[in-house]
């Protein structure tokens, strides 16, 4: 289904943030003021098509009864396969001394927490972030803002199911690290070298029981405070952080 | 300046989220549905008092006039002094090996953001946060949800100048390290142990030239990626980790 962003402000940060478009449209009866005059600005800039329509067009598309004579529809994102993933692994490991980065996301719900791995993960040069196709975020509109734009920039796979994944990543030479606060090992203790899938758990229950049978082994960020937990966001950016430590020759 | 948090849903969050709440005010022809017997509920639970004002009372005090009838007047958050968070430090040094954190930031201006950074700072262990008392996000009620409630339980100074803090710190044997991108020393590389200061810069233009000078050296967290560039709430925490990793005795 088409995904629709609604409203003067909101499609304009859209534009601003390179959200790929198929098109915008606007009320018939829409009034010129400034941030329309700055839509159809930046619009034309970016190269999509402006369409006017009657207003109750825009009413029947609205989810949110909230478009004010705009919206935009969103083009599909464009996911990867698993191959890709791989494919770009190898890539790397040639690259950079035999290391590659897949982190797998097992159902993770909150849209922020992807966008913000997303842009350490881009940031780490990660080779991609595979995620389940369903009870878990996916990639909308908002991603661009959370991701800061970097989810254009990284390869993006769904799967049907997250332990066959971790299997076919396995057979192609990969150790499966998953996060968990409960874990006896700390992450520095543990050999993070070559090629690393690592897998966080989803916000309020963790990884699952299928998944963590499938982790090669588990290690924990150790927390030394006396009440709250990492967000999975902070945890999964300190975690990739170790990974591309263990995996930078010291000299360079 | 007194802080309103305005209309039922937010009120219930700040409820629930136990941002300290100096009373409740309800308005006098307030229709009592489920969502305000939910907020009496739990006011009651929580010790807040709940007062019945005129509406037209309720409309005076709001900023943003969408308080449906409900308000709460948050408690002013209590700062730590600088001195205290020195104190607080000596204790961990005793306890932690001569090892200290103290995170200072260089005017973020991001409310999200400074919540972030006390949640991971919490969780690592840091003997408290600094922030200037201007041109800088400071502790709201919303930060007591964007730290996930952390902000309760970490010391926070707010001080005049953030330069005389460092050299505040400094005297009581802090080494203050800079987080910049542009430095060349990697974190990894650097000798985070001990007493350390953390400085990270504000969103867009990094740590002050001022301040700049006042650190005894600058980190950078390599970026491999080829576009983005690390949240700073991301960034603030793969720095404590990486202090965090440097003070912990490998056989503990």
């Amino acid at each position: 289904m088409a995904e629709y962003i609604e409203g003067k402000r909101p499609v304009i940060e859209a534009l601003r943030t390179s959200v790929p478009l198929e098109r915008v449209l606007v009320a018939d009866n829409l009034k010129r003021d400034g941030l329309v005059q700055d839509i159809l600005r930046k619009a034309k800039a970016a190269g999509v098509p402006v369409e006017t329509k009657r207003r109750a067009d825009l009413d029947a598309k609205s989810e949110r009864g909230s478009h004010q004579g705009v919206m935009a529809q969103a083009k599909p994102f464009a996911y990867a396969g698993l191959q890709d993933i791989i494919e770009i692994s190898r890539r790397h490991a040639d690259e950079r001394n035999g290391s590659a980065l897949v982190v797998l996301l097992d159902h993770i719900t909150d849209a922020g927490n992807l966008g913000a791995i997303a842009r350490s993960a881009e940031v780490v040069g990660a080779a991609g972030i595979v995620i389940p196709n369903k009870r878990s975020a996916h990639v909308t509109a908002a991603t661009y803002k959370s991701s800061a734009g970097a989810i254009a920039h990284i390869a993006v796979a769904q799967v049907a199911n997250v332990k066959q994944a971790c299997e076919r990543l396995k057979e192609d030479g990969f150790w499966v690290a998953g996060a968990s606060e409960k874990a006896p090992d700390r992450i520095w203790d543990a050999n993070l070298q070559g090629k690393m899938v690592l897998v966080m758990g989803s916000e309020g229950e963790g990884i699952s029981r299928l998944t963590l049978e499938t982790c090669d082994f588990l290690v924990s960020l150790p927390q030394v405070g006396q009440t709250a937990s990492l967000n999975v966001a902070q945890s999964a950016t300190a975690c990739m952080y170790e990974w591309l430590r263990q995996n930078t020759p010291s000299d360079s």
